[in-house]
């Protein structure tokens, strides 16, 4: 049985692979099939649309299909930059320039207003239906300026205050152990395993 | 903003009301909205039975819906009866049909082979999309002969092993305590406040 990973990000493959890789499913990535649909991700909540993803490129391509779609949670600004995480400086906006405009929204909060959180939610698909969706959380603070120089997107603003490390300080290998993508890769693996074990793929 | 509950059962939507009651939620019952379609529950998960509903009977009536579906699983029959709890001895089978055939399944099984778990999957659809899904278990074992009075469906058989009765005999309050439903209707409320906070309904 084949699982499609439904992400152009080599990092965000890599760490998939890694974490599935026990169980008895070929992994395959979306360079290996052509002419698969872009998909839109303009739900309102990060597991529409990883359910989308997954469902669409499952449908185009005929496989069982993993998509995640993640981001950033600030409650202190209505849950902000959420779905929009990518692009919450603008439709092209550089990591940067979302890390300033998130500065600037956090712009005289102090302590727990700068609490924040980020989010993956993880769905596979089959051609027929979403088979289930899972959600991981890691918990953090926005500090007031960017440390670091690993990682992408937020990471030199989120620190682990577990370790008082930024996202962006932290290896990868650390960083992968305790991230919202390790957590939900971690029940993503028992649910796959559980599904295949009752026969459903 | 209202919210649809997507059940006929009128305890199961008691104990949904019971849970969200202090969410800034009008609740409905089906009851209030003519000419809504039948939903084939055929998805081979929980997980996609409940946000086929869910999502359904939120473009049916254009309303916030919530849905669920729910049934027990057993590792040793391979997930069994699963998505077929309710059908497991036959497309009309009676509680007492189901029960049976469950008893003869698990023939000669002894010890670990009798675990179990009821597992409840709700589902939270807009017209456009299905919001989320929140997953609740609890785990259990299979007694060889029916105890108590109470509940529906497997309780008599399903001995909760921390308090030594059966769902069956537990009174209706203490097994929506620990219920599997009452896990996912906790989380549920919780997801269902941020989305409110965040403007999303």
């Amino acid at each position: 049985m084949q699982l499609l990973i439904a992400t152009k990000n080599l990092g965000k493959r890599r760490e998939i692979e890694a974490a599935l890789k026990d169980l008895p499913l070929d992994i395959v990535g979306l360079d290996a099939i052509p002419d698969l649909p872009d998909v839109v991700e303009d739900g309102r909540t990060f597991a529409a649309n990883a359910s989308k993803k997954a469902l669409a490129l499952a449908r185009a391509s005929g496989m069982l299909t993993l998509a995640d779609d993640s981001g950033l949670v600030v409650d202190a600004l209505g849950g902000e930059p959420g779905v929009h995480s990518a692009r919450y400086a603008g439709p092209r906006a550089t990591n940067d320039e979302n890390n300033r405009h998130l500065l600037e929204a956090l712009k005289g909060f102090t302590g727990k207003q700068r609490s924040a959180r980020f989010v993956c939610v993880i769905a596979v698909a089959s051609p027929a239906e979403v088979l289930f969706t899972i959600r991981g959380e890691c918990a953090g603070t926005i500090i007031e300026e960017p440390r670091g120089k690993n990682g992408f997107g937020y990471d030199p603003l989120f620190l682990y205050p577990l370790q008082n490390l930024t996202f962006a300080e932290m290896p990868a290998a650390e960083k992968n152990r305790i991230s919202h993508r390790a957590k939900a890769l971690a029940q993503t693996k028992n649910e796959l395993e559980r599904l295949v074990k009752m026969g459903l793929m």
